[in-house]
């Protein structure tokens, strides 16, 4: 299976990051490219930086159409994702809901980390969209430091952090797992495995091993939304033919 | 006070449709313009349209900002609206948050008319996001007729159509008022008025009252959102200055 | 326009405070009386007093129906409100459903200061009957000193308090306005105005932005509620005459 | 035990209905008597009337403290219940939620049966205070013919249509057992007994029994609502000395 | 009546404890026995052990059967409630549905004390499936010490501690009344009652109180569920047979 | 990895049913096993039988254990899943949860088809706990035909239902894509995939798909709930130590 990773923020250190994990937790049949958007943010934190995402992952999916069997979109945020599934005849998938099926799938209630309170008001959006809030045991929020997003979220400082907060849902949450968000947290859940009392969900390795799943069954969805009439202008040539086609 | 009415629609009859309605709400010290979006669907109606429309909407705010006091997103699925609040320091309103506005200060309950069953999942979005679930007593759908869709909804059929619509909540639900939405309904609620059962709520008019009410009183949003290191890229000028400003 | 304001509360001095506040949120062209309940409590703070305040502001719009082309109830209960609309064919407005409405129409999420635990469970009421739950970002209580409700509400000891609340909510939540609840309040939040980082809302001068619009606006709600055989014993004649009127 | 009915309709010959109903519900022991409020209306049907109810209990309570050892709002939208409970220390009973909590303890789900669709948005707002929509299986509507509704209810036209919703509900719908709501109805359920295939709950018999295990069990409620300062005017002396007194 | 009360926790000295308790709370006329479970464990705690409690009381139940006239469940999660319902034509009461209607009857809102927090997510559970999430004023968790359950639940240290818990609610929250769960609790809530400032149930005997009640008005649920050809093996031959029988 | 299938109905021939099913969704090194519960009933219907269910499906795996890497639970209801996880360090699957959890990876809404409207109230407990209702977009329920479950489901007949369902869903309701749930129905999917126009989702082939998924990644969940003192009597040898263990 081909696999594209289209990194919704626009920092290429980031989509290599993502691809590198993505390719860790992928089986070996498994064949992963990555794509940076052409415009947008380098990191989304909030809700403009995403309203150009979600346009942004479109962009880069039209682009690309033929090259991929199924497609992840590495941003935590899960921008286009609804959109995306209704253009294109491949499974989708997203970090953030992905993530929330496989910890429903290991435990009754998970715990939630997530990466800058000014992103909290999204992410409440993602559980509540997802019918995930019920399942919710416990969420701590991680501050940014610096402007090195990359370099700080892999530091020893954040692994340190992320720690602590893994143990003190263990403690003081029913929670029986833990989804780490967060593209720039890609490859983390894997290296700190040891050092904590429950399993941690990594967003991009949850992806690959959904698009994996959900390609090898052949069960990508099918719309049938009637849009008679529709004229779209101003974006780019195969955006534009997508959005034209039939749905 | 200078309202800009951005059309979210890539149609330029539309805007002159809704800029024709809103300066018979406005009051006289209020001075109109209109701007269509430069990218996007002619009429948007499913999500991967309004992930274009989001961000189209931000591109003219952009723009044409200072030449304006508040703004009214002329699409009645208020794309981008609270993506916009955080950038502009300005009243910013959407048809459908100021019409469920509206309506609920005159009646317990109200109607809903839409047009178009593939909107259907994008206004019960809008339902849940605004709180206004508890509030609904019924709701219509009207199909669209054909591809001239400003044409065929300002049609005697379509005005026949809605009549009917308003007609069945008064009887069938407890709703003591009733909200038109669609851009291209634009004026229609005035023009029916005599011969309908209850108050109906056009969302121009809804959004220019609004405005008018938020610019008198100075009651723009404060935000603080602090995204050290934000870089934005591949978007206009005006927008990625717009972007890099202070929240 | 002739605009009513009804105290719920039955003391004298409010009224006034609150007919103050109105006139200085009103335009020109609005014409504001006040009038108190003829019964009830002097400050309604449970449930008991507001069952009567709900009666008592009835009563007194049906005493001064046909002079005033829209109402205000001045208590944040807003008690009796939902009646007040079935009986009398002009915008009635009440202070914290306008609050709401207005803060929902600037910000996302707003903040919510209330006078007295002893009020929360009926607030906790109105959030859920107006759909404001899931807007509401936070909630900061200040609670009454002494028994000289107004004088101790306008004390510099209590512009500091709400100040501080405000503070609070701007700091530790994502309020982007802050609703400031209470009778005695009327008039605070200008005053305060540039010593807080978020926009407070007033629910006078919401409550009269929001009748202003509506009048103008002439969308009156229309009730058909059948009640052959009703009659009603015990009340004042002008509130008997409504109740028997067809509604 | 002394038990008052206090019947929140001011017909006399539904106070009578009650009482007698009542007393056949009520073990040997419990010494029943009725009173019709002062005020309001002679059936309560929406908003506006039952605001006076709930103002009119109140007063009857007040006016009969002492003579009674637990009291029933003979009125099934349990008109001014909260209020009375921070009032009077004795356990006072609403049958509609006596009913809901009754049909709990017997099955899953139950089937609702309410007189005149006027009144649905009242118990709407029932079934959400009491917490009881997630066990509602279906809810019929009977629609009150003529102005003698005492009369009507009793008809044997109205007791055909009461087995005819009792059937609907139980081959339709999950019911286990059915709530016959409405003070007119009184008494009918225990005479349609074998010809319903569901045990139906009368509001009044379901008041009676609860009533008379709260009074068993001594469990009246205690509130500590801390209002000082309080004063009210322009009510029943009785009223304002019950409203005086520390709560 | 004949009232048998199945401990669903396997410790005969807790069945001793729940049948002193509800003769206590019994009238004269009710005859208590008292059963306890054949397999499962001896203090049921999470959710595998509710597993095996639910078919254990289902098996005293059907063992039983014809030797009473109502049941009650000594477990206060209620294991097994919904579907012996389905099974026996008497009135099945578990303690804490019964806990929480007496509850609601008594007071608008209320607060909680379970013991040991490992209980915890089946509590909120119940919570959510008797529509009590909204009554809820505040919950207290008590920590089980030591192996000697029911002597730790008696002990002078576990008294002191429920009297705290129970001031605690009454201060911080607005509880008018406490619902103290679990089987090993019974009989503390009557010792404690000179020494809380709110009323304490308890659940064994809010459901002898509701099971009588319950019991006189005759008012069994009728269930009608067609099951034809339904063969059940290798339970116990009384279970068997109800199963087999036609509901 | 040995994947161990375990019947909770008691029916031999459905076991074979669904271990031929496994074995189809299943890859090449999966080698799969069923077992069938030693007690309950041949169909599990309504809630008494889901009781035993819930028990025997613990028995099964409790002797068994060591023999499997990851389990499926092969009924619909889930019986006993949330306990499972507790007891057993391997994953536990079922097929509802699955089903759903791949049918929210798939598309923005599903439809339910379910088998027998005496189920419907525990597939809705389902929908509530597995937080799915906001995507479910339509349910139809298929009603069984005579006593030969297995035969019937599989029949022509039964097919040409199904698929009557799907089309109805598809355009009816904005389903993207359809859930088929019932152990009886096992292997239809596949069958009728070429005349339905949504992806039919196989509760057996959905939890194969995810327990490879999980097994693969190795994210058994972790539980750590102090049960000391815990004593178990009356189950099988190999239940009872599974219970004593420490979790």
């Amino acid at each position: 299976m081909r696999l594209l990773i289209v990194n919704g923020n626009s920092t290429q250190a980031v989509t290599q990051r993502v691809v590198d994990t993505a390719r860790q937790a992928a089986s070996a049949q498994t064949h992963i490219e990555g794509m940076t958007v052409r415009f947008g943010a380098n990191l989304v934190r909030s809700r403009p930086e995403e309203v150009l995402a979600a346009h942004a992952v479109l962009d880069v999916l039209a682009e690309a159409q033929g090259s991929y069997d199924a497609a992840i979109l590495a941003i935590s945020l899960d921008s286009g994702l609804f959109a995306a599934r209704q253009l294109f005849p491949v499974p989708i998938l997203g970090m953030t809901e992905a993530s929330f099926a496989v910890a429903g799938l290991i435990s009754e209630r998970f715990g939630l980390i997530t990466l800058g309170s000014e992103t909290t008001p999204l992410y409440r959006d993602l559980l509540r969209r997802y019918g995930a809030e019920t399942r919710l045991a416990g969420w701590e929020v991680l501050e940014l430091r610096g402007t090195d997003f990359l370099g700080s979220a892999s530091s020893k400082d954040s692994k340190e952090a992320i720690i602590g907060k893994v143990r003190k849902l263990a403690t003081e949450t029913d929670s029986g797992v833990v989804v780490l968000c967060c593209a720039v947290h890609a490859g983390i859940a894997s290296r700190i495995r040891e050092q904590v009392p429950l399993p941690v969900i990594d967003g991009i390795a949850a992806a690959v091993m959904t698009a994996e799943m959900l390609a090898r069954a052949d069960l990508a969805p099918k719309y049938s939304i009637p849009l008679p009439g529709l004229e779209v202008m101003g974006v780019s040539s195969a955006l534009q033919e997508v959005l034209h086609a039939q749905r």
